[in-house]
């Protein structure tokens, strides 16, 4: 039976407030509507959250692993994915070439290889990948325009460009990090003249509303429907949406524990948060809180339950089977989060 | 079909070294022979490796989670369980109370409140979970007796009394940590004589030959089997028998980029190593490596495979699906981590 209201569910649970992940959605198809953006699925993992975002007019999505592209074609949720990462596997390339035939199915290549192996494989459609400064995948844009040659000569429909300037979603202060993307971006418009193509695929929640004057015609964002305490610091006007729930199992004098470790939190960003608490430390399947000092809301019994906010949402979602959604206490609904794994 | 070879497999993927294991095993099983070892399930998750731990003659197990215990059960693995852990959720101690029909199931209580969740679930077998030093669970040594009597009035069978040294597992220096663990220990004995019982249940991984003259006996170690690269510093006899495989997916000038990333890995003891190359991050889905400025061995292309030592072995394997044994590249056998979740 479903339970219906948190105080029901066993823990550690994943909660999604309702109201608040609306507003987020309609907070960023408001900025970019439709097409310019392409919601990315790594950051939930769920097609029905995926489903929730297409209601909002998106219909194309990035994805970073096949799986993703696959459970979301299956699902029947959007028609044209943009597999935003490089794929070599000749078993998951035909799996995503069966996909393409009944539905826009683009993979992002850097390298002769990566293009080969896409041909190779039945895939028709690709984005050149351009290194815009972030040391990690992406081909140098000084040679985009002769990696897309190649692309075309293995008859491969070359779509355009992306680019995805991750060093610079924190850098601190607006203005500067609005400057840094702009010269970013530089990067990617000299690349796609070179490519040719009608894509310009970059950005993310950092960077939503830094692409006005930017090259850029979609942008790929993926935390701002859940958000978490490492984006909430840039004072961005998404909401926290996205919480574990915990149980108070043990009490001490000057601590309490509770039973959301870290093997259902992200922890590359560093410890959760949890309202009214310091958190002392997190271990596989604890977190242990001290009161804050000047915290009155101390008066917690073993049993009692507690929601914590993850540090980093994305690695967070792929560690639950299951989402409840929730409105205050009530419990509405729950989502599988279908698109673990690779 | 299964994989023949690790070149064949689709990655992230799991790899366990069977010889490397079955070394460990047997090291542990010398040391510490039969019940004298109840091996943590918490740290593989794989009731496939448990019950190669039993055919080393344990079949007492240490489970952190419900599910570790009902599925262990299930696959017939062991026949003496202890959750050494707190829960007072009422349909998952329902839930092990059933086990408890055919297997014994002892539960940790640290409060009167986890005491009578677990009477009225109808479990009879409990330890007192004693604080040693960790602030985590555990009652203060000094009030263990009463809540044992308390125990006892509610109709339980207090079997003894558990602890757990965590936050002496890394202190630096063999005679030091042992000096530390003589010292902790000592609170637990303290608790023992007051409560009763025929069972102490201490230790781990880090101090598992520093209880030659301690009162335990039984100890509670897990990560021995597979290890990470945070217990290798503490120079045990246990090798490495557990790596996540990746393929490298890109390469630039000074930097190649692997499809093993935060989501593959547990992050909380930090960056990942790989032999040759310094880890400049990871993220979701990739790590990006620098070959080592002494390394001769960057003759490395886009497809080729590469295993990345986890610095944190508990939270990896809980993050995916199957491993993968093998003996050097050849694939053996898969076992599927079947404990997963909570």
């Amino acid at each position: 039976m479903q339970p219906r209201t948190t105080s029901q569910l066993a823990t550690p649970a994943l909660l999604i407030d309702l109201d608040a992940l609306n507003g987020n959605l309609r907070t960023m198809s408001l900025r970019h509507p439709g097409t310019k953006l392409r919601p990315h699925t790594k950051a939930h993992k769920c097609t029905n959250l995926a489903n929730l975002q297409s209601q909002y007019g998106h219909k194309t999505f990035t994805c970073a692993t096949p799986r993703e592209i696959i459970g979301m074609a299956a699902a029947g949720v959007g028609q044209d994915y943009l597999l935003a990462n490089e794929v070599v596997d000749p078993n998951r390339l035909s799996a995503l070439a069966k996909v393409s035939q009944s539905a826009r199915v683009t993979l992002a290549v850097d390298s002769e290889t990566t293009v080969m192996a896409a041909a190779r494989a039945g895939l028709r459609d690709v984005l050149i990948d351009v290194n815009v400064g972030l040391p990690r995948c992406g081909i140098a844009p000084a040679l985009a325009g002769q990696l897309a040659d190649f692309a075309r000569t293995q008859k491969l429909n070359v779509h355009g460009v992306m680019g995805y300037e991750g060093h610079l979603m924190m850098i601190d202060g607006h203005e500067k990090r609005k400057q840094r993307v702009a010269e970013s971006m530089q990067l990617l418009a000299r690349a796609a003249q070179d490519v040719g193509g009608e894509i310009i695929s970059a950005g993310g929640t950092g960077t939503f509303d830094l692409h006005d004057e930017t090259c850029i015609n979609e942008l790929q964002a993926g935390s701002y429907a859940l958000m978490d305490t490492h984006y909430a610091k840039l004072n961005l006007p998404f909401d926290q949406s996205c919480f574990v729930l915990g149980t108070v199992i043990s009490k001490s004098t000057d601590w309490l524990v509770i039973d959301v470790g870290l093997k259902s939190l992200g922890m590359d960003h560093g410890n959760p948060s949890v309202q009214g608490f310091d958190v002392m430390f997190c271990s596989d399947e604890h977190t242990t809180l001290a009161p804050k000092k000047d915290s009155v809301n101390i008066n917690v019994s073993v049993g009692d339950k507690l929601r914590v906010i993850p540090a980093h949402i994305d690695p967070t979602m792929s560690m639950h089977e299951l989402a409840f959604l929730v409105r205050g206490d009530e419990v509405i609904d729950s989502w599988p989060i279908d698109l673990r794994g690779w």
